[in-house]
C-alpha cells in the first residue's frame, strides 16, 4: 500500500503531518497528485478549534494537480492532466444541486464543502476527488499553479459577493473588511462595472492591493467613519451594494448602515457569537433591503470560468502569494497565517 | 372655502375627525373624492404613538374614490372617473423610481409611503393625490369599492412577498402569521405556483381563511411546534421560502428555522425592539439564503396588475370585510380593530 | 440472456415491435420496469421520418416505471422503487449542465434529450436511464402512474414556456396552439399569476380543455382573428407574454404581433421550413422584445417539483389520456396518435 | 419672441439649419440651452427618408446643455444647471414605464424616443424636455462636454446590449459590427466582466478601437470566416453571448451560429428589409436560445450611472470624437458622417 503525507487534524491547536495511504478512487472518483495547495482561514479556524473536524482528517480544500488514476465509471480524463477542484464539490446530480444551489450538496447546509470538512482534504500528497466529473477543471497550459491558486476558494467566494450583490454598471460598492476574500470582492466589483468601489480597512497595505485590484476609494476604519464617508461619497444615498467579508457584528451592521434603500448586503463572512440586525439601518423591515449570503461557488465549471479572467489578464491575484512553503514546512506555514505574520495575505504550499 | 371631515392624528391615543379644508390640487396632482377607505395596523401603531406622524395629519392610505379635479399639468384623466391609489405613492421620477426602487421614492427608507406619513392621508371625505398621473389606477366598472379596496396596501404587499420571495412552481412555501398580510401573502404564494403552502397562525378561524386563500397545511403555533411540522412535510428540506408576515423575532426566526438551505426568507412584518439572526439557522452566513424585505409596492401599474387579479377571480378578498363603518364612525372602527374584536379582519369605512 | 419488447423505429414511416436483449446498466445507470409509457409528437416525427434517428432504435421518452437494478457506484435507490424520468435526462456534470443549462447536456443543441432520440427510448419493456442519481424520480405513493404521465414532458415543457416566459402576477397571456404542450402552457400561466390567460387554436373540444386549464379567454382562430380579439381584450395594449405552442411560421408571427412594446415570446415549438421575423411586429429590433426557446426542463428534481403540482391537486391532467393501449397495441397507438383520430389528447401505453 | 437656430429635416436627402421660435417650457417641462450636440446614425436614415419623420422637424437626440428654465411644477432643478439627456426620454408615469419598460413609454413601441422623432430634437441652440424632472442628468462638474456626449444614446444603447445579455464572469462574448453602437457594447461586455471579448468587423482601424476598450480578439470578416474562428476560440462550444450590432440578415445570422446551445443574441441593431432565422442555428427552436432586444434606455437615473463609469475612468470614449463642427456647419457634418468618410466615428457639434 502506498504512502503518503499529509496534514491532519490532530486536536484544537495542532495539526500536523501524518503518514496515511493513498487512498484508490471508487466509482465516479479521481485521484489527484497535489503540486500546490494553501491555507484558508477555515482551516485556522479548524486549527482553533472553533470549527469542528474529525481528528485524522486530512485538511485544506484548496488545490492544483495532476490527475492520476480515474475510478470506474469516470470518462474524459487522463492521467497527467492538470487540473484545479473547487473547495466546494457539488455531486451534480442531487435535488439541490440540480436546482442550482450546488454549495448545498445534499441539501444540508454546506453539504457542498465537503474537502477537509467531512471528507480528506488536500494539504497532502494525493487527494480523492469525489464526483470528479463534475470537479476536475483542466487548467490551460499557459497558466502557472500559482496563476490559478485562488481560483477554488477565496476568487470563487470574493467574486461570489460580486455577483450575488447583483451589482449594475455605474453601482457604488462598499466592501467592508479586505482579508483574501474582500480583496476579491473588489475585484470582482470592478468586474461587474460597479463604479465607485470603496475598500474598508484597518491595515493600510492591504487597502493599497485594495487600489490594484480595483477599488476607488478606500477607508481605513481606524481613521475614518466609514459610514460618514460614505454617505459623503454618495451625496447621502448610501451604497447600492455593500459587501461583508468578515464575519462581525461590527461589518454586517456597517454594510447595513452603508447601504441606500433598496440596497444589497452580500454577506460573504463566517459569523460566530451573536448577530443582530440594526433596526434603524434595517428601516424596521421596510427598506426593501436583501441580505444575501453566499459559499463559494465550486464544480469545474465556475472553475473553468474564473481560469478564463485570469488568463484573460482582467484580475492577477498573483500577489497574494507573500510567502511560500514546502509539505513538510506546512506546520510553519500555518504558524505564520494563522498569526497574520509579516504582512501574509496568503501562502503558497509546494506539494510536489 | 369648502369643508371636509378628517380623521386626524391628534396625540398618542388619540385619531379623531376633524374639520379642514379641502386641498386645491397643484401641478400633477388630483383631489379624489373618497367613497371607500380602511384602516391598516400601520394606523394603529400611530395611533397609540408607536409610528410618529405630525400631529393634525390625516391618517389613511387605503382609498377608493371618484377624481374630482386635477391640477395643472395633469392629462388623461376626467372628473368622475373611479379610482383606487396605492398605498405607496411614487413620483415615478425621481433617481430611485426610475432604478425600480419606487417604493423608496426620493431615496430615503419608506420615501413611498406618504398617505398618512407624510402628507394628509385617505380618511376624509377629499384626499389630495401627489403625482396623480403615476397613481390614479382607473376601476373597471364591473368592481365594486369593497372587491378592489384590498389592492392599495395588504394585497399589494401580501402578493409582494410571495413575488419577492422568488417562487416556484412546485415550491414549498411556509407563511409565518394570517393576519390580511399574512392572509394576501398565502393567495400571493398559491398565485406563483407553490404547491405546498404552509399558513401558520394560532387563531384556528384565520387558518381557516388561509385554507379558502390556498393553503395545503394549517399549523396552529399553539398545538404543535411548526418547525417539527414543516421539517416532516418537507421530509427533512424545510421549505424553498418562507414568509414572515408579522414583524417579530420568534416569527422571523422561525422563518430561518423553517427555509432550506438555498432557501428565502421574504419578510413583510414591521419590527421593533431587538431582531437578532440564530445563527445556527443562518447557518453562520454559508447557507446561501436569502433574506428580502418588501415595503408595498405602490404606483398604477401595480393597481391595473392586482385589479386584474381581481377581476379574473382568481384571489377574490371581500370576506376580508368583517364590519363596517361610515366615515362618522370612524373613532369606533378604530376601537375595534386595534383591539382585534369580534373577529376582525379588515372593516370598510363608506365616505360617500 | 433476458429479452424484453421494443418499439423500434424500422424506417420512415414504419415503427415496431421488435425483440432486444434487456440491458444490463453500466456505472451510474439504472435499469427500469417500464410500467406506463406514451407517445409524443415528435416520436410522430421520429415515425414520419421528418426527425432522423438511428433505425433500430427504441423510441420513446416518457415514462413510469420501477427501478430494476442499479449499476455500479449509484447510491440511495432500491430495486422496487417507483419513478418518473424526464424526457430530458441530464448527467448533472458537463459544464453546460453545471452551468444551468441541462436540456443542453454535453453542450451540443438538444443534448440532453437522449432518450429514443441518441439512445434507446422507454416504449419498451425495460429502458436504462443514464445518470439515473440525476434522473430517477421517486412517485409518492399517492400518485397513479396516469397521474404524473404527464411530467416527463408535456407537463415539464409547457411548464417552462410559462416560466421562461417571466410571467408576472396580473399579467395578460396568450398561448397559440393547445396541442398536449399548449394546453400544459395555459395551466402553467394560471399557475404562474397570470390573470388574463387567452387560448388560441382552432378545435373548440380543445378550447373547452384549455378553460378548464384556466384560460380566461379562448380563441378559434378559423371564427375570429386572434390578433385583433386580443388587442380589444388588452386595450390596444396587446399582451405581456404570448407562448407559442406549435412550430408554424403562422404562430411565431402571431405571438410577436401579440405582444405588447417589451413583451416576451415564449416559443416551445419546433420550426421546420422557414421561419421569418415579420419586422413591423418585431419594431425593426427596437420594441424591447425577448424571444426566448425552451427544450422541455428535465432531471428528477424538476420531476420532484411537477409531482408536487400534479398532488396538490392545482392541475390534474388525467383527462389528457383519451385512449389506452398495452404495449403490444403499440402499433395501433401510433396509428390513432399519428392521424389524431378520435379526438385524442394523449395516449397511455401500459407496460407491464 | 426669442428665435434660434435648429437643423430641421426638411425633405428625405435634405436637413437645412432653419430660424425657428425658442419653445416657452408647460407643466414638466425645462428649456435646455444645448451646448454639445452630435449626429446618430439614425439621424442619417432620417435624412435619407428611411425613417419617416414629420417635415420641419428639429432633429437630433444628444445633448449636452444647461438649464434656461423650468416650466410650473418643477422642482429641484435651477437654470444654470450642467446637464445630459438621455435620447429616450421617459414620463416615469405611465403604466409602462412604471412597469419598467421605460423605452417602450406611452405603451407603443419606441414610444420613449422622443427628441427628433415626435418632438423637435436637440441640434438646435434650444431644447424642451419633456418630464424634465425623469429626464435632466446633473453633469458632474469634473466632466467635460465630450466626455459625456456619449452616454444619452450610444454608451447606453451599447452598455444596454450587453447588460440584456445577461453576460456573466467569465463569458465569451462576441461582439458583430464595432461603429460606435458595436464598440461601446464591446466596452459593456467587459464592464460586466466577459473574459473572451470577440470584436468583429471589417475595418481594420475599428477593430484597433475595439482592443483599445476591451476586446481580446478581433475578426476582420473580410479576411477570416468568424464563426470558424469563433468556433476556435471556444473549443466548438460558441460564446455566451453574442450581440448584434448593425441590423442586417447577415449579422443577426452570424451571432446565432455564434452561441452556444443555451446563448443569448442580444440584439441592437435596427433592421429593414426582411430577417429570416436560419433555422439550424436556432436549433429549430430547441436550443433554449433567447433573443433579447434592447432600445437605448434613458431617464436621468441611467445617465447618472454612465457618467459614473465616465468619471470613475473605467471606460473613456473621448477618442470618439474624431471631427468637430458648429451648429452652423451642421450640413457638413451630416455630409461627413453620413458618408462615414475620413475615418469618422462621431462628431461633436459645438452649439454654444
Amino acid at each position: 500500500m502506498k504512502k503518503m503525507k499529509a496534514a491532519v487534524f490532530v486536536s484544537p491547536g495542532k495539526i500536523a503531518l501524518h503518514e496515511k495511504a493513498v487512498p484508490v478512487p471508487g466509482p465516479g472518483e479521481a485521484l489527484v497528485r497535489v503540486t500546490t495547495t494553501t491555507i484558508c482561514g477555515t482551516d485556522v479556524h479548524i486549527l482553533k478549534g472553533e470549527y469542528p473536524v474529525k481528528p485524522g482528517l486530512t485538511i485544506g480544500h484548496e488545490l492544483v494537480g495532476v490527475v492520476d488514476s480515474c475510478g470506474p465509471g469516470m470518462t474524459g480524463y487522463q492521467p497527467g492532466q492538470r487540473v484545479i477542484v473547487g473547495a466546494i464539490t457539488p455531486c451534480g446530480q442531487c435535488h439541490p444541486c440540480l436546482d442550482g444551489h450546488q454549495a448545498q450538496c445534499g441539501g444540508y447546509a454546506m453539504g457542498g464543502w465537503k474537502f477537509g470538512n467531512t471528507i480528506d482534504g488536500c494539504q497532502a500528497e494525493y487527494v480523492l476527488v469525489p464526483n470528479a466529473m463534475a470537479n476536475l477543471a483542466l487548467v490551460p497550459d499557459s497558466l502557472t499553479d500559482e496563476q490559478v491558486l485562488m481560483c477554488p476558494d477565496i476568487m470563487s467566494t470574493g467574486f461570489g459577493g460580486a455577483e450575488n450583490g447583483h451589482i449594475m454598471i455605474g453601482d457604488s460598492v462598499a466592501i467592508f473588511a479586505q482579508g483574501p476574500i474582500g480583496l476579491c470582492a473588489t475585484a470582482g466589483a470592478k468586474l461587474r462595472g460597479a463604479s465607485q468601489i470603496i475598500a474598508v480597512d484597518s491595515i493600510d497595505k492591504r487597502l493599497e492591493v485594495s487600489k490594484q485590484l480595483g477599488a476607488t476609494v478606500t477607508i481605513n476604519f481606524k481613521k475614518e467613519d466609514p459610514i460618514n464617508v460614505i454617505k459623503d461619497l454618495t451625496r447621502g444615498r448610501g451604497v447600492d451594494v455593500a459587501v461583508e467579508a468578515l464575519g462581525t457584528q461590527e461589518t454586517f451592521e456597517s454594510c447595513l448602515r452603508a447601504i441606500k434603500p433598496g440596497g444589497t448586503l452580500s454577506s460573504l463572512g463566517v459569523y460566530s457569537g451573536k448577530l443582530t440586525m440594526p433596526l434603524d439601518a434595517f428601516a424596521a423591515g421596510l427598506g426593501d433591503h436583501k441580505i444575501v449570503t453566499t459559499l463559494c461557488p465550486g464544480g469545474k465549471e465556475r472553475m473553468r470560468r474564473l481560469m478564463n479572467v485570469v488568463e484573460s489578464g482582467a484580475v492577477d491575484l498573483r500577489s497574494f502569494v507573500t510567502h511560500h512553503f514546502t509539505l513538510d514546512e506546512i506546520e510553519n506555514a500555518y504558524e505564520l497565517f494563522a498569526n497574520q505574520c509579516d504582512g501574509v495575505i496568503k501562502v503558497a504550499i509546494k506539494v510536489s
